[in-house]
This record gives structure tokens, sequence and C-alpha cells, in this order.
């Protein structure tokens, strides 16, 4: 698509081009704009049906939308911004420079102004940011015809009109009616009747990632955001939950292997930037593998001694940091979802034990009787063979235990994956490979 | 909560626990029901309001569900199958045994037995298996009233009718009308004059990864299933969308982590299933750690003459390895997300290239200095510090490279993720480190 955008620019086919963009859905428009020059952007921007535009401006990069901005005239900064839901905007503004922010507000009326400010002093990250307060409310007295009527004078500014807020009078949510009820219900039925009075509900200083649970549990268009007096005061859609779903595993995916997360894409992350977000792990991890350095050189005696031990140490290293990083995931992943409490501690240390032991016993005895055949050493068989089962053991017990413990310190368990977990385990796999070495080959 | 219908079913209070039940959300009892023993589960089950045992049965564990269809007289199996949705209906029949799934068959009428046998047809995994048969259908010349009086007379049995699709005589989707626009327009305008035609739509063959693609780039709440003359089959509605787009992400973290993916949760698999899950990769991955091995075993002669030479392997090791999954990892996401497209091959390495020589750089300074000071050897500063540079080079290159030939090669990316790479820039990094070595210090 940005191909044929790009030919028809450069040809200055406009009329074609603004034929083509017609039938175009606003999300694909944006990501063949995103990747266009920033002229050819804004040439195809403006010819733009004005329908589409401000939802192909929501999808557009941040500065993309700054360069957009700073060129609009105030009255088409009014058409686009009044296009937007109030959540909508507030995303934009975070991603502003102040004086851009002041140009958007000025351009809102008094009363969307206030919702967007008191919406930009939520926490990021939290359920008050995330919201929008353009929902469906209906009072407790109303009967569906009331209802429906409500909704014909309002909707049209309303994001999500599927689920109706019964509020009572002091403003706390009595309960949710649903759009399907009201249209195959009778005119004159109270909507109280319809009521569904158990609410799910979300606080507006719960965390994003709280969201994203709760929206993968309960199948729900939206949800009520509440303050801590419990009155209603926004909702938050499904499609927002959606990105923060998305947003949070690939949060953990970049912590996993040990890179500073990041909200921008591989290819718009610059060289500089992606050096930095690699490098501040990586010198951390050296420090703690610098200390196997050590712990080897503690044996030199030992392999000076016998020479080929040397040539085990990739291998019992490498499973250490498999058998630790297989644990470690599947715990993260547990904890990430709720399935595994900080209490199940035991329990996943007891699995873990019995599964390392099974594991490491086929490992040993695959790799022994290579080893025999190999060099006809029994004694070194039996040393990789235990510090095998060792290595596994010790892995995956700390695999286990290590994300669990950063739960309940508080801290995101995601930095006990994979690059941590191997680096301890391998002083701790080293240590034991040699000391059963020295032990039983009488070094 | 399990806690709390233990205890009632314990002291027998089962009056209060049908109360306590009553206010609960359908979804929240399945969580709880699924920790409880077979018999309390049954006993509970029994206990649960009418309204909501068909939406607890559905979020069931599928042994827990073969449990109550066996108990489930013909009537009660009906009355549970007729609350479903076909495509609920079809996701629980994949986990029954066969005689389980004629009993099913049995209970639901022709029409339906007919719908369901249709839908059992599509691969795993498919589109067509995911989706659902009750959508709202319009045809061409219905007006908004029209439209209305046809969600009110068959609304209550089609699983998303906030979108209407509107069909041609043949069948074909023309487009698609939002039930908000129907709410908000004059009763005689004709719906295709509210319609969308730029319609988003999936075929019934498509990978469900797709399916959950389309859902996250586009903010709809279901989705048109057409088959391959392009008429409309079904929908897939966002609540099944986002647990695919959870189940992928899953998978994904399982792959990357060497273990086998496993549909059950962490707590449920067995410790032999864990074992299984686990040991395969393990197996392999010590195949590439015994060629470091081998490496390490030609080069016997250099340690053996500078036997501190040892003591960097893990170091090299670790840092080689870490590299690449950074790279892999940002890759394989990259790739997931369809922000990096296979052609986009040099641009990666490009990349890669550059910030591998910076964070290359920075890490050979900063062990160099280290090493000086520690050792006063200057030699060993240098060799240690060139082979730091080269593993990151070819660790990050490695990282972005392999991912993207998977590809290409139609493989699932994330298996080139940590383990593997590790395993294979291992043996780069030992063969460079002495390599080097040998070079510099004349051994």
């Amino acid at each position: 698509m940005q191909e044929t955008i790009k030919e028809l620019i450069q040809y200055k086919m406009f009329k074609e081009l603004r034929k083509y963009l017609q039938f175009k859905e606003p999300e694909d428009i944006a990501v063949a704009l995103n990747a266009l020059s920033h002229e050819d952007m804004i040439l195809a921007y403006r010819l733009l049906p004005k329908e589409i535009a401000s939802q192909v401006f929501v999808n557009l990069e941040p500065d993309f939308q700054e360069k957009l901005i700073n060129l609009f005239s105030d009255k088409e900064l009014k058409e686009v911004v009044n296009e937007l839901f109030d959540d909508e905007t507030v995303e934009i503004i975070e991603e502003m420079p102040s004086d851009v922010v002041d140009r958007i507000l000025n351009q809102v009326d008094k009363e969307q102004r206030k919702t967007i400010n008191k919406l930009l002093q939520y926490p990021d990250d939290s359920a008050g940011s995330m919201m929008t307060t353009e929902y469906m409310d209906f009072t407790e007295d109303m009967t569906v015809a009331d209802a429906l009527k409500h909704i014909r004078e309002v909707g049209e500014d309303r994001e999500d009109i599927y689920k109706g807020y019964i509020l009572s009078k002091d403003k706390k949510l009595c309960g949710i009616v649903d759009a399907k009820e009201l249209v195959l219900a009778n005119g004159d039925t109270p909507i109280v009747n319809l009521m569904d009075e158990s609410t799910v509900h979300i606080h507006t200083l719960d965390d994003q990632e709280e969201v994203g649970k709760l929206f993968g549990k309960y199948n729900e268009t939206s949800l009520p955001v509440v303050d801590k007096d419990e009155h209603l005061v926004g909702i938050i859609t499904l499609d927002d939950a959606i990105d923060v779903i998305k947003e949070e595993a690939e949060e953990d995916f970049e912590i996993m292997a040990a890179v500073t997360p990041n909200d921008d894409t591989y290819m718009k992350t610059s060289v500089l930037k992606h050096a930095k977000n690699r490098i501040i792990w990586l010198l951390i991890l050296m420090i703690s593998s610098a200390i196997s350095g050590a712990i080897i050189n503690h044996y030199e005696n030992a392999f000076a001694a016998i020479p080929i031990l040397v040539a085990f140490i990739p291998m019992i290293m490498d499973t250490g940091g498999n058998c630790g990083s297989q644990a470690a995931t599947l715990i993260i992943r547990g904890l990430a979802l709720d399935e595994i409490k900080t209490k199940d501690i035991l329990k996943v240390l007891w699995k873990e034990l019995r599964v390392s032991l099974g594991v490491g016993l086929i490992l040993a005895i695959c790799n022994g009787i290579r080893i025999y055949i190999q060099y006809k050493n029994l004694q070194l068989s039996i040393v990789v063979g235990i510090t095998l089962i060792l290595t596994a053991v010790m892995a995956k017990m700390l695999g286990g235990l290590l994300p669990i413990i950063a739960k309940k310190l508080k801290m995101d368990p995601a930095i006990m994956a994979s690059p941590l977990i191997t680096t301890i385990v391998d002083s701790a796999s080293v240590f034991a490979f040699f000391s059963v070495a020295v032990a039983i080959m009488n070094i």
C-alpha cells in the first residue's frame, strides 16, 4: 500500500490517490503513512476523506502527529480533536511537547478540557489514565423506552453504547444493563428489572496489568472504573485493554531477554538506544560470570592434572542455564497469569525437585554412556553424570524459587528469567563439577 | 472463594452455599470449582442457579466437564447445551472422548447438529474452528425499522448483535452496519445507507495467529469469516480473539525457553509431562554444547601453557549467549508482530552490526581495564577484549539472522530463541577466544 501511495504522489496523481484512500481502513492507511517520508505523509494525509482523517491521525506515530498538529490551522485541529474520544486525546497529549499540548487544550471546549486535565492527573499505566468518561449513563427510574431515547440523544458521543451504567442519585454504580436486553425488551419495562448487579469493576489507581487480567478473565466489552468512594468515574473499553495485554506481554519478553523495555518498535529504535537498552544488563551479568571464572581459577590444579575436565565446562554450564530458564519461564508466566501464587512456593519446589531428578537422571545416563564410549573412562562418566543431576536440581530449584521471591519483594519476576538464572547457575554448576571431580578422581 | 465453598460443603450448609454462589461471576465460580475435588465440584455445581450454570460449565476444565456430562441426565445435558453458543459447544466437543461427543450431539436439534459438524471439520487453530455461525444477518433491502425488528426477533440467540452483516441474495457479504447507527438513525432509512463497505474479513482456513493479529490491529468487536467463494459463513468475536492472542504469546514464551508448548497450566501439568516437555530440547542442546567441548579439547596445549585462559570461558560464553538472545528475542517479537518482514534481513543485520560493535567495544574496555588491574597482563586484556567484540558481533548477527531464516523456511522463529542461539554462539565464541589467544600470545 505504501508503494502505491508513494507512486501516486510521485506522479502527482492526487485525485486518484484520494479515491484510492477512500476505500481503505484507517488503521491500514496509518501503517502505510508511518512508513512514508514526512513530506509524502503530510501530502497523503491532506487528501484523506474527512470521515476517516481523525481515525488515521490516532494511529500515526507520535512524531508524525506532532508534525501534523504544527501544520494544522486552529480550525483543522479543532475538527480532528472533536472527532476523538477523551481517552484518545489524552493518549496523544501524553506524547506531545508542552506547546503542542497547550494548542490542543485551547481547541477543546471548557467541559472537555476539565475532563482531559483530570484524566492526565492519573499516574501513567493506571486504570484512570486508560479510561474514557464517555460512557452511557442511566438513572434507576428509567424505563426501557427512556433508556433507548437517551441512547439516541447522546449515544453519538459515547464510546461504548452497548453497555449502560445505571447510577444511583449520588452517582454510585448500581448495576449494568446490556443494550441487547434493552433492544429485546418491552418499552415500559423498568430498566432495573434488566439490571445485572454483580458488576466487576476497576479502581482508578489499579495498575494496567490488573486491567488486562480482568478483561482476559471476563468476556466484557467494557468495564466500569470507580474512585475510592465507589463513584463511577469512567469506563475502560476492550480495545484499549487488548493494547495493554499485548504491551505487557512485550515488556515481559524484553525483560526476560535482558533488554530494557522500550515502547518503540525494533526498526524505529535508533542504534544508540538499542545499545543503551542492552549494555546495562550485559555488564551486570558479566560481573556474575566473573565469579564462575574465579571458581574455575581456584581449581587450576584439578584441570592441570586432568585437562579433559575443561572440555565439559560448556556442556555443564549450558545444561544448567537451560534447565534453569525452563523452570523460571514457566513460573514467571504462571505468576503473571495469577495461576501460581507466592504461597505455592513449596508446591512449586516439590514439583521442580521431582522434574529435575527425572530430567537430570536421563541426561546423566545419556551422557555417561556417551563419555564411556568416547573416552573409556568410567570415573569421568560418573563425575559428569553426578554433576548433571546436581546441576539440573539446583538450576530448576533456583528457577522455581527466584521468580517467586522477586514477586514477594514486589519486584517484577520477569527479571529472574534466563540471563540472570543462567549466570547464577553457572557458578553453582561449575563449582559442583570441580568439587565432584576432586572428590571422585582423588585429584 | 474456594475455601468458603469447601467449608460450606464440609458443614453441609448447602442452602447458604446456593445463596453465596448467586452473586458471584460465573468465571470466578469456575476458577474456584476447578480447584476443588471432583465430589465437591459436582456438589457445588448442582447448587448453582440455572441462569449461570451453563456459563460456569463453559469455564470448567475439560476433565470436570466430562465428569459432569457423564452425570447429567439427557434432559440436563440438553438444557446446558441449549444455553451455549455453537462455537462454545464445538470447543467443548473437541476435548471430549467420542462417546461423550455422541451424547452431546444427540441432545441438539438437527439444524444445530449440522452446524456443529461443519465447524468440527475445520482444522484445529483455523479461523473456521473458532467462529460462530450465530451472527446478525440483514438483507440489502431492509430499512432501519426492519433491522431493529429482526434483531428483536432473533437477537436472543446471536452472539454479537452489535454488528449486523448485510448479505446479498447469493449470501455474499456486502457490508456491515453498526447497531449504534441503527439505534441512532431514523426508522425508514434503508440500512444500505448506513453500511460500511470496506470490511476487513478473515478466511475460514486462516491461522488463528492471523486472527489475533487482525483483532489487534482493528478495533472491532467481531470480524466476518468468509469461505473461498467469499460467502459469509460465520463471525469471530473479540473475546475468542483475546484468548488466541494470549495463547499465542504463551506458546512463544514456552518455545523460547526450550519447553514443548503445553495447553495446561503449570500446576495442572503432571511431573512426568513436565519432564517430557523439557527433556527433548535439553538433549538436543547438549549435543551442540558437546561441540564447544570438542573445540576446547582441541586447544588443550593453549590452556596447558596458560591456565588462566580457562577462567575466562564462562564470561565469554555467557556474554555471547546474552548478546545473542537479546537480538534474537527482539527480532522474534518484531516478526511475530509483523513489524519486521523477512525482506528486511539486510537492514536488521546492518543495525545489529552497529549495535554489537558499540556494545562489544564497551564490554571490551570495561573488561580489559579490569583484567589489567587484576592480572597486570596486557596481552590477556587484549585477547579477552578482542574476543568480546568478536563474540558480541557474531552473537548479535546470528541472533538477528537465524529467526528470519527460520521464518523464510516456514518454521516458527521462536525456536531460534535464547537456548539454541546460546549453544550455537558458545562454540563460535570459544573458538574465537582460543584462536585469538594462540595468535596474540604465541602459544
